[in-house]
């Protein structure tokens, strides 16, 4: 599959989220193969969890999937710009590949902020591509928000 | 209790970890009053899961305690300074005040690194103290590691 139909099944989890009140954010996991190891969307509101971001979550489905601490040769495909505290989980997963749809200035620490795979204490940097369905992503936030507004 | 007494109850938390066979790192988090909410250790070998940092367990546990997402007016404290991912994490969570023991220069992100709670992107920065019984906290890891090798 092309990193545009990976990202159609992440914008999917983020549809998800936003059925469920969530910000919607969505993440899908890939192996070396193009298998699909884990769905994921964020779930800080319901889970009464601030770390229930959907990369952290999908990393989570993935190892135990795998049943290893480690996902080597895997890809993340994500609608929105990790974190600094995704970043870091990304970096410490040894994932290789790192596929972003919409940027985020405010929050983000991969092209944003503190750009955590550019510091002296990343150990590991994944290849990142950005600008995927870029419009598709960031519309489903600003609608979600408009809403809460 | 003192900064001092609810360290060492994270050191047990890391002594847990090092008969675990896991890296020897414990949190523990207080509420206002001086009440322990959650207390975890590193468990990213035998959870298989590169994101259960023990602060990261010890977030998740109190939230679930308090069955709320955030933890104003909390305390956590930590033997071992937070990699840039926990940083992240206390800052969206919250927490008030962070406690810590030993400096991390490798992965540490409040002192050292990206020092996330200094960064642009961080909207809550809690109160930093450091140096708490910081030869015991360094001694535990240096014991482990030295068996590793």
């Amino acid at each position: 599959m092309t990193s545009e139909k990976y990202m159609l099944l992440a914008l999917k989890e983020a549809q998800k989220a936003f059925l469920a009140d969530e910000v919607p954010v969505g993440a899908v996991i890939v192996d070396q193969a193009g298998k699909i190891l884990s769905k994921a969307h964020n779930k800080t509101e319901h889970g009464l969890d601030p770390t229930a971001h959907a990369e952290i979550l999908a990393i989570r489905k993935a190892c135990q999937k795998l049943k290893q601490k480690r996902l080597w040769d895997c890809t993340l495909v994500v609608t929105l710009e990790p974190c600094a505290m995704c970043a870091t989980a990304i970096s410490m997963a040894r994932i290789s590949k790192v596929i972003i749809g919409a940027k985020d200035e405010k929050n983000g620490a991969v092209l944003s902020g503190v750009k955590f795979f550019e510091s002296a204490t990343c150990h590991f940097k994944p290849e990142v591509e950005t600008g995927i369905l870029e419009q598709e992503c960031a519309q489903i936030l600003k609608d979600f928000f408009k809403l809460k507004r």
